[in-house]
């Protein structure tokens, strides 16, 4: 009899319909002999409608009372699946992140939990009771509600995992696992059975966004099992395992694409200690996320630093650096909100050369020229035209073999 | 400087403009040099909205649950509710029942309160924050949120006015004071400027709705000055005290009428110990409130036991009735939904004779025959048919004299 930790987003809980589809869920695995702890996110939409209200009365709503109000939507989802799965029969017990507790510090919206106690928790699994707690909020240490920012009850469910020593932590959501690539874009692209964590890393910070980032890398600390499934359909999902786990011992696990950044080049400037944080500072000042950040070596004297934004970020980035354009000494500032990252992922690359050589040579076949490079351990990363995405995730899937089972060696 | 709770319904919390018309009398308040806590209900609608998601689940769902689901009502209203203050520029907390604490028995959706800590409120107070509290829930002794029932905002600004020593506990509604007769009903009806605990008792539940009948108990218990104020026009409202202070000698305070009762007569049943009991037993045990009992002298050795329900469960109580018409050996069993009660109120009636004779000779001349009379110490309410009930009123309240206003002797 395994302890199970099952997460279902706004999107699996938006309806009274669905809803019920959740419980009869939970239902099948307590059938299997499991003890289950759910944890639901607000109904979809629910959160924006509240956030609407606070900003039709300030457009900075003190902190501390939005997360007193957000926090009612997972509250209302809670309920109404404990009363379901009541009704059909099987008991259980709601409990808000203040009642568990999930204790966190007092950064209201974006808390990061403490501790948690999970006496209660085992108490009533111990009474054959399913345990429906709210993703997303917690307590501070003086009683005050906090939250933990959008998307948070991924870690939510992480971290009760971790707390219960639960065996497996299944991220239910819209999607039936992780692919070598978006399906809408690569029709062949296959759903992976295994991931090791870092690859997930890579691949939910390049635009498959499957599983909030924060959620892997605390799952990944406390060695918490975590394995990503439909809500909607039945299916083994993908484990996400540590490397050593790891079974398909692939080179490229996926090719993961971003439409979501926009480019800036600032050129002609002197090449010279601290040019760059002169740059930046002003950005991260702004709290606009910088992603990629690319420099060349200087030539005669100067050079370009070219870095991406979050496309929402472009202009409001474009006017900071342009108002400080004379102290920069800057020859030219530039955007292009016309761009997209293609990555090839893949912690196989490590120990097999020339990955990104075959990488470039994929696109170079295909005429798409590479406007930045960056790597990581176990990602390329470039950017190209947006126009050529599709045509650059396609052609890199095909090119790794990624629409073939691999034999393990 | 006085300290002043001020609790608001829903109608005055309905919309975000008139949460900001609440957060400038409660700054106005201030401005007076005065303390303010102020309790809030959920915005109007939302309660039903909430139980209407729960009902769409089963037709009784899970009490507990039912109310983690809507104290969410209040807790959304608490936070915008401070926010808007601190736009406003008024230093503000909002707190949950639970976070205050409200400590309640667990008797869910209608639970009594057991105990309030006022010290977290204290401190706010004395370092010059307006504490906005969520009216109508509360926490039992194991942490699981309670409610105390439906209108029972008004129970938790009392029970925190006599929890903090308040000055006084301002009920706003959408009237302007307690009225010596509905004024829908008779256009020269006049408001009072007090009346007392026990009056407004007699009147609460008699259908002048203004105030719930718990809160006005429980303020008489612990001896809280309360006022019934508008929250959209100005005005010293009205203010419900102790006997003793009572200001405006009178013997006749008010007629309030009621036509949300139906009645019911089991007649020709025998004249023995414990009829009344078999009659009433299986109505009680439906969960069926029964208000007026009347039962004449027995003629023939058989007897008729006449009572009023709420016209909503009138087919219920029929059909219970009926069920076992044969096992209690009733002649015949009538119910009529078409009635309403008239009763005139005053504490004045206790040392004046004449008013029952009075008020049935007004009927008579109005030619409208009384069905029943129920008589308290500061009451006599009669039920005439619903048709009357407008004319009844009308002519009591001049009889009486109501729209004058009394001078004191």
């Amino acid at each position: 009899m395994a302890l199970i930790v099952q997460k279902y987003g706004g999107t699996s809980v938006a309806t009274i319909e669905r809803i019920e589809q959740v419980a009869r869920k939970v239902i099948s695995a307590r059938a299997r002999g499991d003890s289950v702890v759910v944890v639901v996110s607000a109904m979809s939409g629910e959160t924006d409608r509240l956030l609407g209200l606070a900003r039709q009365i300030a457009s900075r709503p003190d902190a501390r009372e939005v997360d007193v109000l957000i926090s009612t939507g997972e509250q209302v989802t809670i309920a109404l699946l404990a009363m379901t799965l009541q009704k059909l029969g099987c008991p259980a017990r709601s409990y808000t992140g203040a009642q568990i507790p999930i204790v966190t510090d007092a950064a209201f919206g974006k808390a990061r939990i403490a501790q948690i106690d999970p006496a209660r928790m085992q108490a009533d699994l111990a009474a054959g009771r399913v345990v429906v707690a709210a993703g997303f909020q917690g307590v501070d240490a003086d009683g005050n509600i906090t939250t933990l920012g959008r998307g948070g009850s991924d870690t939510t469910g992480v971290a009760l995992a971790a707390a219960l020593g639960a065996d497996e932590c299944q991220i239910f959501t819209d999607v039936d696992g992780v692919y070598t690539a978006d399906p809408r874009i690569v029709p062949t692209a296959r759903r992976l059975d295994h991931v090791t964590f870092e690859e997930m890393l890579e691949l939910a910070s390049l635009g498959a966004k499957v599983l909030q980032i924060r959620s892997v890398e605390f799952a990944g600390k406390y060695n918490v099992p975590l394995r990503v499934l439909s809500t909607f359909q039945d299916g083994p999902g993908t484990l996400i395992t540590y490397e050593e786990q790891q079974v398909e011992e692939v080179i490229i696990s996926g090719i993961a694409h971003n439409r979501d950044e926009a480019q800036i080049t600032v050129s002609g400037i002197a090449d010279q200690p601290g040019v760059a944080y002169r740059v930046l500072g002003p950005v991260a000042d702004a709290n606009i996320e910088v992603d990629m950040i690319v420099q060349n070596v200087a030539r005669d004297g100067t050079t370009d630093l070219t870095f991406t934004v979050h496309r929402n970020d472009h202009e409001r980035a474009l006017e900071i650096l342009r108002a400080g354009q004379a102290e920069l000494n800057a020859r030219e500032i530039t955007g292009d909100a016309g761009i997209a990252k293609v990555s090839v992922v893949g912690v196989g690359m490590r120990s097999h050369a020339g990955v990104a050589a075959r990488m470039f040579a994929v696109l170079a076949t295909e005429g798409i020229n590479i406007r930045m490079i960056s790597t990581s351990e176990i990602k390329i990363s470039v950017v190209v035209s947006e126009k050529y995405m599709e045509l650059a995730v396609r052609a890199l899937h095909e090119a790794f073999g990624l629409d073939q089972k691999p034999n393990a060696h």
